[in-house]
């Protein structure tokens, strides 16, 4: 007989979990004193290559909340960061390339990456926290940036609302557009497949900003690159994930990439994006700005995302986007209570 | 005979226009060099309070692109501004009030609009500008923002990505909340009527952020007060335009609001949009960042788009969003040509 699944695994693989598993993207972070406590200032991806810091942040969310899974301490410029492109984090302002990607010639700025060499802080912090860790119970999550938004970054040179210079890239020359994200998609496979391999039980990639294509460029410019990276890391045999904001109207095209999981943020309820995902479980997708009212207003917003993810085949509760720096963590910690309560009642009616 | 109306209207209205109307949001801008030259430094509430400059830089896109409508340059925080709620315009950050909105105390910064007293320099502005134009050939637009969307501003204190204040407002005081919409109603009532009194001939409602609501959000926070709006400006006899970003999620109920048009960002391909909006004319979509793309790329976006907005029983063409400050001018001109050229070819079908 084989050992009972953690919640989270058993919804990424179809069968009826015994509680609604619930974590929060950027559990680890800000908005926890015990992390700012241990963090000090310095950058983030110094924090990041320390693994007796980066596992004990990861951990920090399990411990205070009960979630049901932890996300490894982490960034997705993480792997272009080891390879030497010159990017960092910059606090309050986000991940800033230095010499940004404009042509041809900064393809060779992007070499692949060996693991055991460039991100052993990254193996060695998952060993930490796997054996911190009841795997019947909390299931480890590593992840990646998908191409698209990773390439963002190096070709806007930091965050950007409107995406002109990536736009203007990917238009007005494909065939470097694609080069470049075959690269990115790479990294991405090669940084996951690290993290897997030391322990990770299931793996998210993040296409954060997806949402600001529309569904023809996403078809053309993004999602055949990210269904490449879902391709290869499916020999891993973890549950993948794959999430962005504001996709509601390329949810059907992300569900045909080869994930297991796809990820909603708030602005699609979630019954309405089963209806245009198909039979998948799902993630999400709590407003996080809805942390900040009134806790009965949070909570009949809890109980409505549990009855909308009902309609999926799974559902694994989350926040719709990163957990903002402000938020009031007892507020985090009555949400996962409510969704293990809650989560209870909807089990065992469906067992019923 | 009445004389024949501008292509604009004739959309409005359901009527076959001589050509596609094209206009652009913040045409009148950062973009054009004649703009930058006449504007110099300086809050752009000031210049906007000076009617021989705001006059002339309404019309600076008209003669520049030969657009279908020139809209005020103006901007929705004129109405709190006007009354003294203590709010200005920050280069490069956008309006910002000194002290935000937090209790009902702050109902009382709130007084109404007399608009001969307040904003006369916008009267006088409409009718600088009215004066200048071929009624038959280039339509005014007046516009205000949706009291969700200023409202945003006055309780954030200035722009936003989360939305935590004026979400926790309207969840934590619902009826607080719809005190305020109802103030901000009026006033957006009291500035469009006010335009249209002395000249303008359409209208938009700007309901710029209201895609960062959820759909039960949105019908439950933001419409009806933007309804009521849309129903006491019908009585004014002028097309009304609702617009909104992001607002996948939000067409059909955008097209329950009164409006004769509903806006559409980039995100949602027109002919799918006229799926959730029903029988109504449309205006949009073409992604401004795409004016950064090369002229062929540019110029088949353009076609997309006029094609997508054939599904519709009328289009305005228009970019998704604002024009971009660092747009080149010729782009757009190229566009406005495009459409013009393109859109007598489908006019000629249509009446075959």
């Amino acid at each position: 007989m084989s050992s009972p699944k953690s919640p989270f695994l058993s919804v990424c693989e179809g069968s009826q979990p015994s509680q609604t598993p619930v974590w929060f993207m950027r559990q680890a972070g800000r908005s926890l004193p015990e992390y700012r406590a241990l963090r000090g200032s310095g950058s983030i991806l110094d924090a990041i290559a320390t693994p007796e810091i980066a596992a004990e942040v990861t951990l920090q969310p399990v411990r205070r909340y009960g979630v049901d899974a932890a996300i490894l301490f982490s960034d997705i410029v993480v792997p272009v960061h080891a390879i030497g492109f010159g990017i960092d984090v910059i606090p309050g302002r986000g991940p800033v390339a230095e010499t940004p990607f404009t042509s041809r010639a900064d393809l060779t700025r992007l070499r692949p990456l060996a693991p055991e060499e460039d991100i052993p802080h990254v193996i060695e912090t998952v060993r930490r926290v796997r054996d911190e860790l009841d795997e019947n119970a909390t299931t480890l999550i590593g992840f990646a940036g998908a191409p698209f938004t990773v390439a963002s970054y190096l070709v806007e040179g930091g965050p950007s609302r409107t995406f002109t210079k990536v736009k203007a890239l990917m238009h007005g020359d494909p065939d470097l557009w694609h080069e470049l994200c075959d690269v990115l998609a790479d990294l991405s496979i090669a940084f996951i497949s690290a993290q897997v391999n030391a322990g990770a039980q299931a793996l998210q990639l993040f296409d954060s900003w997806a949402g600001a294509l529309s569904p023809p460029e996403y078809e053309r410019f993004a999602l055949p690159s990210t269904t490449r990276v879902m391709s290869e890391l499916g020999a891993l045999g973890v549950p993948r994930i794959l999430f962005g904001v504001g996709t509601g109207e390329l949810l059907s095209l992300m569900a045909t990439s080869g994930a297991d999981v796809v990820g909603v943020d708030w602005r699609v309820p979630l019954d309405v994006a089963t209806t245009r995902i198909g039979n998948f479980p799902v993630q999400g997708n709590l407003d996080p700005a809805l942390c900040f009212a009134p806790t009965d207003v949070l909570e009949e917003a809890t109980r409505d995302v549990l009855r909308r993810g009902g309609h999926a085949p799974g559902h694994i509760f989350n926040l719709g986007h990163g957990v903002l720096p402000e938020t009031d963590p007892d507020s985090l910690k009555r949400v996962v209570d409510l969704v293990h309560e809650e989560g209870q009642i909807l089990a065992k009616a469906a067992r019923s």
